[in-house]
């Protein structure tokens, strides 16, 4: 049977990573980008769901609303306003299953085939997917050491009128680990505005900054319902879970359940009465304190090893947190070669062009991630890469 | 802010459901559709989550692969096999987060904008609604008391040679409560192959068989990779869990699992195990045992009450099985009128108009569910329900 798969669908390029890193299996995996294990709260993880499925099992097993449960939610507008700095009277919240959802939501909502939308170049490359998937047209915008070159966007923005949304990830991109900063923001949140397009901005990573001082999320500048908001629990509690939550308008929040209730109904019941309890029981604050110092002693680690190794073979900006190093070979290291040569010797990362709207494109980057290999993995994982970079020579 | 939705979404129309059972907070809900409490296996869950938690919490909360977890796709492969008489060296099995799910990736992978889906008429709003979010023009053929009318089938198929799938519930059925017969089936599947359609067979209720044969599924018959087979967990174990899984050719799982990694990554890790652990475990056959006996008995208190109280009313067909009974009002009663009237004498039924293609065509058809209400409610409601006919004669 000859299947007629839909234009978007059809039009998917089978992924170069994966043809890249098929034989990684066996290697240290600076290539991924799970949290580390020892970042989940088991322990509370483990009381708390005895406790719902002793007191109310019903109610964990049960059809829920596609909203989410509602006192979650509340929990959530709670934790949105006094730990985010986001959400006003205008906004609502609804809880999705993982933020990978609320793009797909975002997408599902607002696209019709041939639109466009205008994201960081790089950018990740699982939210790209999810735009093209949904007809997208993407246009890039360069990001800098401090996040997206404004003034780029800018010029993009004049171009590109009819855009539906800019996507940013403005805490420890990934891949690229910049911050932007809250000029840039202001800047990016008057343009939004000025043109008439809206934008989603991702927040995966914020709690997960190790030097430097927080910066406010385009959302709390928003006065003029133009942002949507992606919190997840993927890299607090554990993403294994699939909890996220987005604050929208409450007219685009309102489309946003419409669309959730055509693809999962509702969230799982057990997790999200998981992160109401634990919400509720105050947990959060010491936890995010608890995982800052396991991502604070990795991400050093990582960046104290390439800087004492690797500093004859590219340079990188150390990010002040996240998950990810983006580093950029030196002249005559051919990337893809390089890649592929140390998946070889025992160590795998992330070819940069896998990140580009355009795959094909020449790129010197590579990603590496310091949340999934133990420490030893990541001492032993830099060395590997220094070894491949000599063998080349 | 004037947002500019996509077609599809912007084109929505409110649910005319939701107007009318507004305020139906506080009456006897025969109009739900959620499993009965009694039938979920709670002590089952509790011991297996926590062994789980015991045992694998690293597993149960980190990142999984989008296909689903490997051991449970293998149990799964064999249930489908086994129990259901599905899948052959030409499919492979993806785990989803509920059967909805199906419809929202089969509608992603398969439908541009206009596309033609044929369902049939009256059908499930939520797959109806999923359809048209993705901008499918639906079309519709009528249900017989066993099943879609297959010469209806044939003449539709004729006019609409471009129709991406045909969308069906072949056992009790929402809201008709039919099965449809195997002869019917049969020709079905001969007609998908005839015309180069594709069939999405969904079932959610073949389990729920309180009476009568078992009749083999469509994709049962799947000789020539036509049939998507959406299995669900719901109705079994419990939906707040949020599992199912797909049965389909694996060039079409492959592109399901594309779109599943846009749209939540993967299902909840610990519903997974759970699910995994307990057909491991070889519950499923007893259970299933237990739970028809609950609907047994809740379907025929219902339909005995119907009899008893309702036939100077209305017409229904005793279904063999499923949640409900689509029962026909006698000339003389307006059916919205008589929803509206329920609904303040304190017992809500859904109006059929909400299953149909254009749910402004006339209707004289109400569903009821016996699945929701305790068994004193079943009573309690078709009470009420006489008394609202004999209240508007």
């Amino acid at each position: 049977m000859n299947y007629r798969f839909s234009d978007p669908v059809a039009g998917l390029k089978p992924s170069a990573i994966r043809e890249i890193l098929k034989n990684s299996g066996d290697t240290i995996p600076l290539s991924a980008g799970n949290p580390a294990p020892d970042a989940f709260p088991v322990s509370d993880v483990k009381e708390i769901t005895a406790k719902i499925l002793e007191e109310e099992p019903i109610l964990a097993l049960q059809y829920g609303v596609t909203e989410g449960y509602d006192p979650l939610i509340a929990e959530l507008t709670k934790l949105a306003h006094e730990h985010y700095g986001v959400g006003t009277d205008n906004d609502s919240i609804i809880v999705v299953s993982g933020a990978t959802q609320i793009m797909s939501l975002v997408s599902q909502v607002f696209l019709n085939p041939g639109d466009t939308v205008i994201c960081e170049e790089p950018s990740f490359i699982g939210s790209l997917n999810c735009f093209r998937a949904h007809g997208a047209r993407l246009v890039g915008v360069p990001v800098e050491s401090d996040g997206i070159d404004v003034d780029a966007l800018e010029e993009t923005l004049k171009k590109e009128s009819g855009a539906k949304f800019i996507y940013t990830i403005p805490n420890f991109q990934n891949p690229s680990g910049a911050t932007m900063s809250f000029e840039k923001r202001k800047r990016m949140y008057a343009l939004a505005r000025q043109y008439g397009v809206l934008i989603l901005e991702d927040n995966p990573y914020g709690d997960l900054r190790v030097a430097g001082d927080d910066v406010p999320a385009i959302k709390s500048l928003d006065t003029d319902g133009l942002v949507i908001y992606a919190g997840s629990f993927s890299k607090i509690i554990a993403p294994g879970i699939r909890v996220g939550f987005v604050v929208s308008p409450s007219e685009i929040s309102a489309k946003l359940t419409v669309a959730k209730q055509t693809q999962d109904v509702h969230t799982t019941m057990l997790s999200q009465l998981l992160v109401y309890k634990w919400l509720k029981a105050g947990k959060i604050e010491d936890h995010i304190k608890k995982i800052k110092d396991i991502y604070r002693r990795k991400l050093n680690l990582m960046c104290d090893s390439m800087d004492a190794q690797l500093s004859d073979y590219l340079t990188y900006h150390r990010p002040e947190g996240g998950l990810f190093v983006w580093a950029k070979l030196n002249k005559g290291i051919d990337m893809i070669d390089y890649v592929k040569t140390a998946s070889k010797n025992g160590v795998s990362v992330v070819p940069g062009n896998a990140f580009l709207i355009d795959s094909s494109a020449p790129c010197d980057y590579i990603r590496l991630n310091f949340s999934t290999p133990s420490d030893e993995g990541i001492v032993e994982g830099i060395k590997l890469l220094k070894e491949t970079a000599e063998k080349m020579r």
